[in-house]
């Protein structure tokens, strides 16, 4: 493919933290046109007005997903409210291709659905053939898929980390203890009280306590990768900083298990990924060492208590958490090199 | 007592952030006369040199140990590097109290001390009547102690939360995952590269991975509570701001216990207590709540994993566990009403 | 006075952060009892679920201005939006005395206020007893005051350096350029884009160029210490950071004038202030130094450009930028101590 | 040039942050190829132990300066004490273009350089042919020259605004202040107690008063744009965050200029200029805008105070205000498209 036949590309709800995030990386990406760029709320508006950073690039002004002309595209990406990228699916062209950075596609189940967000799912039918796109997990599938839903953020980070564990069945299934925490850029770009600096600022807490909606699909993925029902205690908190998620995981070994299978699985799993990487035993891990990039770092270790062991995962939130992963999907989805666009090294400090 | 009879205070180490905030508490105390402020690296500066903030105040110029004429006082805080307060302790008059906010005789067992601190104990028999300064819990001892070691920052904030539910043999006492954070106070005012704003900022990592100090502490009185050796996975991690900590335990409920019976414990535990308040179910908990106090918020949870319970402790790593409890212990060593000059509310935003 | 005979305090606005501090504060002080607390839209609720750090204390439900029983009460201190306060204290009885904390009485010409508030003054006939409340400049007047108007957070740090040099006549007075700077919270808690952590964390700009509403009350104040009507630059910008302002003015010295001029007229005049400090030269000045105090820091200095001067002053807006400075004002008008409820150390780190 | 033809690089002094943000942006560059990485005090380490989030970059391992194999390189970037740089760069071979980003080279006259730097200046010969590195004004010199001293970053920042408008003689020469304030990476990597977290946390405050050595280097490039002797007021602050610088400067401006002149200037200067960038009047400007990019913004506005201008200029201190114009000035000296590997668009959140 030549830089003439670049893909055309539509991002639905692009007022939104990811949405930002998905323009910032298509500037890299040598394939991408941005040709729709939708927010109901701001239509009309130059995407300079709705963010600042953004101002110097030629893109077009945001309009609403009615006047979309999807005819025109290739592929969109949809970062909308729950519930709505469910609705507007249907309603596509079939050649277009769509990356869902919402939840809407996420669940299989469509009951679990149902009794995480609150409403029927509106396109049962669709989810029959829609892809996890954890992208190192599920490349095979995104490869042939139309429709990939993007994991969220926490789950990405967890994941990774223990999809491999689950599959090679080190772990005690029901010792799985979740202590997941991100920077503020993962509550979104709505106003709420506690988001506002002067409440989230010089301080920590906890929210969604035993109800945040990643919590199932965790479960799901989980439980496909043990071949057998995982549940999983999940608890997210709030570090006072924009990106970053740090994912604390806790889990006592199966019998016969050692750190070294623990540590031998992951690497063989990740030796040949550009964007996961197992950490060498002592090499500092943090936010700090991932942020604006596309990657996602490991760590392991061995607990003073025995049998149990402590997992480390961090990522981006806005990036291998959710618009760089979005854009990993694409460049498989259509046969580019997959680390097009998403060799942006980390920003630090 | 009247307000002429002061009594006479010396604070040593004071130039560390622990003594910086004796000094700042002690300037609402009003019983407190600080008449010695040691510092061996800052000797013959003024206390406003070192720490700006605290320059309005008529405080006595900083001197070296050496210099300290002990007869005059009538209680020390110790804020200096492990080790030293043992030697030092057995020096002084008989009459001067000693309230230490080292590790240096928070462990009960000689043994264990050397294994984690690298050194023999220095002063084995005194330590042998040093009381564990966790002031709502050894309250009577801490009345007729003349040294009170006060207990670790992440201790304060994990014990207040467990000790009750240990007591009344709530909790499976193998299941203890102690997940950790605190702001960068907690690591002190000496120059690190870590602690740096520009390493710090914007980041969140983990740090002492299965090897913190302050975990034997933990387990000590945690065992005593529950009358058997326990032992914790305790991780600590580092969140970009400056005071707070907040404590994230993990832990399976006893057979037949329930997460009433837990709630209703502790509730009773501190039912009458100034400083530790367990919140009501719904009610947010974060460091930001308390900063700058000598409080101390708990917070329970029903996990959607069965038999698995949420909970949530969080102080101000430099008042309640460090500054602040040693003057709640020198309110209790003295005779004092335990509120005295730890009133101040926390500081919001 | 003694204990049993504390003032009967309402609160109006009590939702705001500076209603917040004014409680925090409040704590502190023998003889401030809050009765009326108020705050329209979250009326009926206990002050705790709208502020949760100060939800141990005992304190009146929130109430609406309607409920308030304005004739039990000796004082209150309205942190409304502009222009209702004009409107509510025409109908309260002569013997409460009023402290506003917001622009409703701050500038003396009605003209001006209409020119800058967008609306006609709705209470001139107050405006002619109002005070303006600087209390170090303005304490004759406050003591016998009823109605007293808080400088605006801005005023006090830039007025505190700036008047005792214009009374000297030692500035040009056509030079003045007020570079100000402040944390998030005094943008206040209302839900607004910029102020969500998101948005101002790890960032710095300006905003109201050339039409912060600052700058009339400014002048106003330069003028009377001048007796010839001055004008200012006066630029304010935000930083990430919760408390604190820091004023940067830069000056030409009038003909003859020299900087120790200005040092010996500043000292003069603040020498026997509790919360007005002249550092020496070489002392460091930041906001860390003031946080959570009710003091204010001067510190000037000669610059390269000859003739050219060189002014920091740096406060806690919520504190001698607003709710201290008004309880200080209160405590005038009562004829209590100054410093009472009001000598809380900086808190820093 | 084709991509086989990378140019060999050699950065020194890689161990502080604007080294590694030569490399960071280094791997986005097509054509520079990494050879030497030099940092004395890590000599021997790989560069990923000394910057983590570079650790899955292809890198040469850390050596001395003395270890530097220099006939291979074409291009060394020195990121090294004040001093150094004119020692090492005497001695290298001459086919070395050499691009220094510290203050050796930047100051014409070498009196003012040993005035300021406290040292004579140890290569006077080589000051002769270098080339202030401000891209945009010094592009046709730079073309030709072998050492380029890149700007400290608050004079490119500062002298972006201004060059063009004293040029133009629309500003009194003698009317300049210039308040600048930068982030904490403008304080380097090195351990310094005001550079601590916890120090500069919740903190704003001036530093080096009328003393900062930018002041003569901006007086420098003033001084010749303007044709006449130029000083200014120039007073750095710090603010609490990473990343980014921010410069208000208040000018009067000349007879018979204008605000719209002010304008025109500055947009027929920078219509052209990828990296620069005029605000609209109402759009707003902060240093979350240009986080991670070599943009530079600017926005001028009119003040209330007649004859007077409010001119703000705004860039990140690491890219183009010390590595990003550095590899700009590398595009301009080897013939490359001059945005090559600097197109990556602003992080925010």
């Amino acid at each position: 493919m030549s830089t003439v036949n670049k893909i055309k590309v539509g991002i639905l709800g692009a007022s939104g933290y990811t949405g930002a995030d998905l323009v910032r990386l298509a500037a890299s990406h040598p394939y991408m046109d941005i040709r729709v760029l939708t927010a109901n709320s701001h239509a009309g508006k130059p995407y300079g007005q709705v963010y600042p950073h953004l101002a110097s690039m030629q893109l077009p002004d945001l309009i609403t997903i009615e006047e979309a002309n999807w005819s025109e595209l290739d592929v969109i990406f949809c970062g909308l409210p729950h519930g709505t990228t469910q609705k507007i699916v249907a309603s596509l062209p079939e050649h277009v291709k769509v990356i869902d950075l919402s939840a809407d596609f996420r669940l299989r189940d469509t009951a679990t659905y149902h009794e995480w967000y609150g409403h029927e799912h509106f396109a049962p039918q669709l989810q029959e053939n829609a892809v996890y796109g954890l992208s190192e997990h599920y490349r095979e599938d995104i490869k042939k898929a139309n429709l990939v839903a993007c994991p969220g953020c926490y789950p990405t980070a967890a994941l990774m980390m223990l999809i491999p564990l689950l599959k090679a069945e080190l772990l005690d299934k029901n010792s799985l203890i979740i202590d997941a925490k991100s920077g503020l850029t993962g509550a979104g770009r709505g106003l709420k009280q506690n988001t506002l600096f002067a409440e989230a600022g010089e301080g920590f807490s906890v929210y969604g306590v035993a109800g945040h909606r990643h919590a199932p699909e965790i479960e799901q993925e989980l439980s496909a990768a043990q071949g057998d029902d995982v549940m999983v205690s999940f608890t997210p908190h709030l570090i006072p900083m924009n990106r970053g998620e740090f994912v604390s995981t806790y889990a006592n070994l199966a019998p016969g298990a050692s750190i070294n299978d623990v540590r031998e699985v992951l690497s063989q799993t990740y030796k040949d990924e550009p964007f996961v990487h197992l950490l060498a035993a002592g090499a500092p891990i943090g936010t700090q060492f991932v942020r604006g990039s596309n990657q996602c770092l490991l760590s392991v270790h061995e607990d003073r208590v025995p049998g149990r062991v402590l997992l480390f995962s961090t990522l981006d939130n806005l990036v291998k958490g959710s618009s760089g992963q979005a854009i990993q999907n694409m460049n498989i989805m259509f046969g580019f090199e997959e680390t097009l666009g998403l060799m942006q090294q980390p920003m630090f400090p």
